[in-house]
């Protein structure tokens, strides 16, 4: 049995306190896997925009559990048989369903993991915690995977309507002072039932639902996909590409990082790497937004002028400028601001460091085509774009583009000159 | 004239929106001496027990001059003469007055500045800024020494009733989500007034002000003074102590450090240091969390097994024990925990770093002496002590003092037989 | 000059506290006109739903003339010029603008009042005050009117963006308890400007706007058009229908009611009667909620079973059923329904006491056609359905009907045997 | 077995949702003594200092009902059996502990039901329902009463921590706006514990209760003995006494009042009385609000010029001016009061209606005697007071005492004139 003395409380802003359950949930919330998260921030470089949004995935996974239990609680209480076993489970999965992301998720999985996705590593992790634990989370990692026979364990952790996202909006607007964020998740998951073991909203819902799935189409522009925060992700990505650059080119002038850290930086590892080579696992395991920002700062003493400059830049938050549209930008405008930097001083080879185009979507943001589905008084169980008069529930799911190019606008000359 | 594009609105979660008023008060913002408040966080470790609590300096100082703005309003709005340059001043002084805390502020003054305290290099560091700005904060540094002549400005600034203290109360309270250490600050400032030049509260404040000091007493207790903060930062500082023994005993084997943190720990630098040599002062501006925590990671796998023994246990947060106490501890105590730390393996030279005794008082939070004035219809100005019938007004601003022993509980043998 | 004790500050748990900015709106929130709005409910029987909002026009007409005041003060910090006395006759216009609201306000214009809507008794109000005000309203009132050269002024007080609704939504989700109605006011007013003396909202204001059209529809829904609250109005209509018809008939058995009260039962009063005999308009300035509730408790126990059924039922939340449609109800369930009361033992004559159709529409809620204009980086100024990239910006401005029946289903036949 | 449908959940602003947790409670939720707790303001007349305090004891019974529930799974969470029946029972108490509130009930209690406690109407209405519930309330009377064998259950009723004050400070606040009076009853509630049977407080709550401490005596000064507050009430006490008296001595003008509340005002009513005559208790449970406020309304055109201007006065928010004081106020102050009023007509026989005496305390917030008790880690339980370093426990406990005089200032003569 568990011992009540391991059953333990944490304040939580966002929902007063958290308890956490049973015994082995405690010891994996200890692990120095979970630890990690600690070390993690859940926005990234969003604070750039949201000075409050300091927030990290530990805590966000500590408040996901939360509500995992609040949704098992609902769903008992409307008279379906869930085991104590499969509470549990259904929070060791939603717990530790982020723990495969590493520092700057997005900036490392575009430019150094490129082919390796945080939900493999979160899974893989899951697996050596599932040997630590004598086989304990076996039945977290069929729920995680989809594998286990009653689809709505899943449907909780990765859907439309899961205690992921219901977490994150409410945690991501409470510490960004964005209130339009804040969703009534508590009133959501009192609207959840189950129909053949598949999750359904209550009709009633239906008004919580839509005001869910505008609140997250709020939060992708005001925080997500804010023009700021886009334009110190390109700066960063920049920044571990030409520390990339120089440490493979083996400079005469070495270029500092944790020796975790550099396995990424010097080797392009890909998934297979990472399923035969229990290094680069290891590694990821001991990597956190710390390893990156103690490099930002070394490096902006570095010699090399581009990496300095750029990282002196982000420390002082002496951003690029940005502008965004939903066109493509013309070849004239790309050159003309290409002119530009070049009148600064800047040579050609180094020129695409400071001036970036792309993309942003708020694909990264949807579900992967799961519906939402309403149980009528009738029984009845049909998707939510049929039961809203709202004609724009597809809407509020389609994936939407912006192009960007941002650029160091009014760099400093002098810097460069050592080129 | 201010051109208007460099006025900025920030969002926080607190009070919904600062703005900041003035193009000087922007450029001041904008300085990396300023940013570099964004990599210190406001309660250092006390993100080990309040997860949520991971905000800035820098995003305190902004709430703390927004209150400023609203507590300058407030006097206006009372027939009370200020003109838009000292409210200016004001805004300065209060946006600045913490920017001499260095990462971990309590830890690093302890063991590593032990003469030198942050208002010093606060100070300094004005004073450096009003030459950058060419003597444009010149009021500010006078109203933050308390030279100006008119006396409430420095009241604001510090005193019992300070925005420093009515913002860091509120934040802190947020933050943590201990809702009781949030106190009505609006009410407060809408309650202030001015009798000679002096900061006096309307009587019909007397309730808000005690529930303030109250809420303050909470904090010390559940927040500043908690006793697993103070285990993670004794922990800290014997990292640190061991650290500096290496660096200074000149180990074969490095200590890793960014040059800038290096040199404090290996040099002890005074006051007069500080004053005299400006590298000090320099690296100082460098220094921030990042800094810290880069090394604990570092030395996590540094050979020196006490080193490293301290520094994973942080990591992965396996923490001290610890015992509390209103008296001193018997000697016996202290010696039988020694004989268990013996058992473990440790040898006696290095018995000190895993055991460790201390006091915590209440006295780093409490101003230095002055009260809190007054104001009654009839005119009269009175010590709220004796304006309330609370008779323990008085002991809400006692020192209160704590004995602690904390030591490293069933530590790992097989690390530290390498000794 | 405004004496400083005539300035106000009341405590307001939405805003924290509200000002009353100069005497003369002091003077008019104490005339017994604007203290009558403590007796009127802002969301009538809404409170059967929701136990929390009992909130009154008093509160709300103040937090509108707060958010005034902040507009005020947004447009002027923008660099538009507002004079004082600008300034106080917009607050004092929407202060004034929910002031010819009578008790249950939409009951009442429905069957007591039907050819006089509120606002024109607003205005008849407003200018009697300004007679007793020495002529001070007269520029309040040409910006009601909208007759003000400054077409702004009257798009805060009506307009799709006005500060009655921005108030509104908030306080309503506030004491409601449905959070997903709160809007953040603050943020909207801060994006708003001027073009050419029209409001505008600045570009990245747009996502706020479209949350606050989002909040109102489902306001709408969870709330103003709530089916329990059409079921109790029904209710309350099909009991003033009953009182009138037995005043009317003169009964032998005398109907109570307050004498001003009593006039309106009695009389059908038009327009015209309001504007050539001022003693519907003194009768009207006594109206208020304890009138209506004070008769339905004494008619509980009049002798007409029709009546006092209906009034206990309403009293001991003994509520109809209701069916909600968005088709009209066929001819057939309706005579089911018919039969199944007369089964009850009810008379053909009073049947209709006891069945009621109806329709219910968002349209009371919606503006009459204006629309919101964003102002573009470029200074073009667009409307927000081209600006969003939201395709049903326009569908929730659109108006929607529900069909409704609700009937008393097992009503008690004793007491209706009388009949 | 209870049906699923008639388990209910209510929107509640404080704590988010309420959830009718059995049939029986369900019943007495719907039945007509507790739907008259609608109609009942908790606060009375502190609307007139606070504009958003109209919530009622209908919403205040529901918030301490819910408060329960999270006391027994807290305890049950601790080891501790609770049976279902006990649960419920001690939701029903807390339901119903306020039942024979009646409307304005200081005011009431003290002038019209001088000798019959609310607790006792309480107590006669449970044992009514408990015979219309076939028994099923005869454990919650028990406990209501203190003699059911286990006494946590009535120390959770009515004690220094019972769940009544925890409702009410919290929900207070909210409606008041006071946010200081806002206490973390979540945070308590978690800390309650048992020692055989009785409750007490894990240590690690001793700060919370000291804030609740702290909360509820802010709250008693701010709101509920606010001296606007203790003003209204005057005039509504000489209100009634003056109806009273014209009703008594049998004046030629009928003086209007629906006939339960006449009786109240007509008869001198002894709790004998009530226990012998059904009549009475049957007049009080359709008392309300309504009936007071229906009253004043009409009152303030009847002839009686004393009665007309004090309820004029109430109805326009035209109060008494208020001296407060620690100390009686002297003979001649009064005397001085009292020829002002002399002055403005009022003859002697009616001056004592607009010249007020009386004593505030707040002795009616506080319990009887009752101690906290504190269970240290130790497993000993000490009381509070023992416990804190904070030596003004007691003093928040104690009875404070204020002397109040308020007179109607500038009265109108020619109102009077008549007399």
């Amino acid at each position: 049995m568990a011992s009540s003395n391991k059953k333990k409380i944490l304040n939580d802003p966002v929902y007063g306190f958290i308890t956490i359950p049973t015994e082995l949930l405690f010891d994996l919330v200890e692990h120095p896997y979970f630890q990690r998260l600690r070390r993690i921030k859940q926005l990234g470089l969003s604070e750039y925009v949201y000075p409050g949004a300091l927030h990290t995935r530990f805590h966000h996974a500590l408040g996901a559990m939360h509500l995992m239990g609040q949704a098992m609680q609902t769903l008992q209480s409307k008279g379906h048989r869930i085991s104590d076993a499969e509470c549990e489970a259904a929070q060791i999965a939603i717990l530790l369903h982020d723990i495969g992301h590493g520092p700057f998720s997005h900036v490392l999985e575009c430019c150094l993991l490129d082919s390796v996705h945080h939900e493999v590593i979160s899974l893989m992790l899951m697996h050596e915690l599932n040997q630590q634990f004598n086989g304990g989370l076996a039945l977290a990692i069929r729920m995680f995977e989809g594998t286990y026979e009653r689809p709505f364990f899943h449907q909780l952790i990765s859907s439309q309507l899961d205690m992921d996202r219901m977490d994150y909006l409410n945690r991501d607007g409470y510490y960004t002072g964005v209130a339009e964020g804040a969703i009534g998740a508590e009133r959501i998951i009192k609207m959840l039932d189950l129909v053949d073991d598949q999750l359904v909203v209550e009709a009633k819902g239906i008004l919580s639902v839509e005001n869910f799935l505008n609140a997250r189409r709020l939060m992708y522009w005001q925080v997500y996909l804010h023009k700021t925060s886009i334009c110190c992700e390109s700066m960063l990505v920049q920044i571990l590409r030409r520390a990339r650059f120089l440490i493979r080119q083996g400079d005469f002038e070495p270029v500092y990082a944790p020796e975790t850290f550099k396995l990424f930086l010097r080797e392009s590892i890909t998934l297979t790497d990472f399923r035969t080579n229990r290094t680069y696992l290891d590694a990821f395991t001991k990597l956190d937004d710390f390893d990156v920002w103690s490099c930002i700062k070394q490096w902006a003493i570095h010699p090399d002028p581009v990496l300095s400059t750029l990282c002196q830049m982000l420390l002082d938050r002496k951003l690029f400028k940005i502008m965004l549209s939903t066109e493509p930008f013309a070849g004239e405008l790309l050159q003309e601001l290409e002119n530009q930097l070049r009148q600064t001083g800047l040579s050609d080879d180094v020129l695409s460091y400071f001036l970036v185009e792309g993309q942003a979507t708020n694909a990264a943001y949807l579900p992967s085509g799961d519906r939402i589905a309403i149980k009528l008084k009738s029984g009845d169980v049909i998707d939510i774009a049929d039961a809203s008069d709202l004609s724009n529930i597809q809407v509020l799911t389609n994936i939407v583009r912006r192009y960007y190019v941002c650029w160091a606008k009014g760099i400093s000359l002098r810097q460069l000159v050592r080129l």
